[in-house]
């Protein structure tokens, strides 16, 4: 055996940090089943063929495949062995494990098309799989925990996802974020407004480079990329846009003014406000930000994005936006969706970081009784199995081992209460009830003590 | 493409599934939580070098195994190719799915050994793959839901599992199941009694067919294992053990009085047993089966296995034991534990069929706001975020569908009342509200609708 461990870039959850994970997953799937979702869970592999070609090259690439059962080399020939490993690989792996929820909540969308009610709101929070190079915050397993309704155009979806949004991270108490909020169709209606229609790819490279490289240098990648320098002098009032969300709105229905898309971009993004404030919702942290484009060859209409509270160098912590063809893929067109990701491990950082997960997550149970001997386990045991039968979490140290060993216990595991019953206590039908943290004892009576949780 | 759909024996489970399945996991892991047992989780995949030689022969071909990345025949040689499947396995592929969760869990154990406080108990409720034929009710990805205290011998663990598949299945109002025990030192002891030293696997395939075959054709059978005529006379009185579990272990006392192993089992069970009627557990379900041998490789002590109600076709839907050495093939010895495992697939067949899901566990979101026109969505959207900020769970039809379809929509999902606010409703401010069971409406200020829930 060599050194024993979890494989590269996987890791094991331990009971704090499940505490901990628990808190976020639940406080997240709480939202969404109030705002509707209902859960769906997919296999952890999927056939090859409905994975393979919808994450580029790069992404068939970083697929983990399962290798065939039994004479996995049958459907091989020594010519294929020759030829390598891209000839053998379709003859050797039929599947693979899923590489993000969209693609298989695709698949299960249109193999139950029939079944289904639309506008169909679903939630899913499973792990996934990329045999990507690990590194520090980069894991080849992970969580996910998406949000997505498809079968419908309305913006409310739009308002409900930054409704979703705030309420998440407020139940999480993390505070200071930014969300980020963009349209596509602004986007495609920049590129054509400065005469450089469907290059809106390449604008958005060079304008996500702006903070880093200043407007100079942007120039130069623009022209390096194609941009006319008639082109790049019209984009220098668009990207210098300033103000609030509606002041910024309002630049853009001039700069934008010839272009359709662009307009149609920039009323979507005013309605999603409107049923925003209709909403109630807080609009002050929403930043409507041009350069916004996760993702863009996916996204059609809105792109959202959070970024962590300043002073976390952690970066996007949620994203999502709507598509307008996420089943197209597998032969049923016309479906448009909008969905929401949080990413649990970079939400994760930021809750250790900001010292912000609740005490309560952390806790053992909440009642040991330390075991003397047999004759303590006689007397604690129907004590013991009151106190579940109220619900309460407790147990008894399982041997009559020392002492210090089993305050030892107690205290690793955090546990809140120690019951303690020696010869004493039992003649008088009473119990030592010990506070762990603040160290008081009190003696009671052994029937009193269900009350005192 | 194909015909779209989950690889053969796999399964998705849509949103009705999820919520029964959640409400098993929910009761079972609030019972394990209650009993002081903390969650972990492990990867999906460990190496090869972990679960390899860990399930017999027969285990280790069941192993998904997963492709290296990249070249994955950058380690073979054009020989390793001609030499077959089983000469390229090692060379092609490091690492495999979970084929269950004690491997890892031991493997966990004996990797953080220095930071666990012991006894560590730990509950773990995460799918397991296994590459064998699908068939009714067996499939390629289930999930295990395990609780295990390791470091150990106290008996007072038995006890407590006892009464932990007691609170499960009340909880989940299964009733009727039998729960049955046995220890591996009481089959170990009758070997020895009859003289068949060592032969308790033999004994106990062929103890096992008694029901079915009848004594005669076992005795043969046993003849053909190589027991003797004399120890198959000898087993006769044993095997026809009648009466009560306490008449039973009289007996026992008396045909395994040669045996020190044998007697020392039965002691065990005795104190099992006084433990569960200390802690006021019903012990008149549980039976002591001197048949049941679950895994007899892996248990060294108590053996229990619960099976369905009678008349559900279902077989065990629990099983569990102790093991004095599971961390030992990692290298960490006389780590002593015990555990159960409930069978979630199982459970769900055999709720299912006694109709046993609670009403609630159905349900979809509490109300629906209909969508008429901009109008209601300006006078809903508001009423809508206060539900919600009750903690109700609650959505508007996204679009002013025609009602026919929002209503449908409300059916579908098992939604429990539909607020309507049509231009009537709205002038008077008022909306109404239909309880979707009933069918009843009620007409009611809006500001009155928040109280309702």
């Amino acid at each position: 055996m060599g050194k024993l461990g979890t494989p590269s870039g996987t890791r094991d959850f331990g009971p704090s940090q499940m505490a901990k994970r628990n808190f976020i997953f639940e406080s997240i799937s709480t939202v969404f089943k109030k705002y509707g979702f209902r859960q769906l869970e997919t296999p952890a592999f999927e056939n090859l063929s409905v994975l393979m070609g919808k994450y580029g090259e790069e992404g068939d690439k970083l697929l983990f495949k399962i290798l065939n059962s039994g004479d996995f080399l049958k459907k091989t020939s020594a010519q294929d062995y020759e030829a390598g490993a891209q000839q053998m690989l379709s003859k050797v792996s039929d599947r693979g494990l899923k590489y993000d929820l969209t693609v298989p909540f695709a698949r299960y969308v249109v193999q139950n098309r029939g079944e289904l009610t639309f506008p169909f709101k679903r939630y899913q929070i499973q792990p996934v799989w990329r045999a990507d190079r690990p590194q520090r915050g980069r894991y080849r397993e992970f969580y996910q925990c998406d949000a997505d309704v498809i079968g419908t155009n309305s913006l409310i979806c739009e308002a409900e996802i930054i409704a979703m949004i705030q309420e998440v991270f407020s139940k999480l108490k993390v505070e200071g974020y930014t969300l980020k909020l963009n349209n596509r169709k602004i986007l495609a209606g920049i590129a054509e407004a400065v005469g450089a229609h469907g290059k809106e790819t390449d604008l958005c490279v060079a304008i996500d480079k702006l903070d880093k490289i200043g407007q100079e240098k942007v120039n130069i990648e623009l022209a390096e990329r194609g941009f006319s320098q008639e082109a790049i002098a019209g984009l220098a009032p668009i990207l210098g846009l300033t103000g609030n969300t509606s002041e910024k709105l309002q630049q853009l229905k001039t700069a934008l003014a010839s272009s359709e898309t662009g307009m149609a971009g920039v009323e979507e993004v005013e309605k999603v406000f409107s049923y925003a404030k209709t909403m109630g919702l807080q609009t002050d942290n929403i930043e409507l930000d041009i350069s916004l484009a996760r993702g863009l060859n996916y996204y059609t209409g809105a792109i959202f994005e959070v970024k962590a509270p300043e002073g976390v160098q952690i970066g996007s912590i949620s994203g999502g936006g709507r598509y307008d063809d996420l089943t197209g893929v597998f032969g049923f067109k016309d479906m448009s969706g909008v969905g929401i990701s949080f990413g649990i491990d970079r939400i994760y950082d930021v809750m250790e970081e900001l010292d912000l997960f609740p005490e309560d997550s952390q806790k053992g149970v909440e009642v040991m009784f330390v075991n003397f001997d047999a004759n303590c386990e006689a007397y604690c045991l129907p004590l013991l199995q009151q106190l579940r039968a109220k619900g309460v979490e407790a147990e008894i140290f399982p041997d009559s081992a020392k002492m210090k060993k089993q305050m030892n216990y107690a205290n690793k595991n955090n546990i809140q209460y120690v019951v303690l019953a020696g010869d004493n206590e039992i003649n008088e039908g009473k119990v030592t009830l010990k506070n762990m943290e603040t160290g008081d004892q009190q003696l009671i009576s052994k029937d009193l003590l269900p009350d005192q949780f």
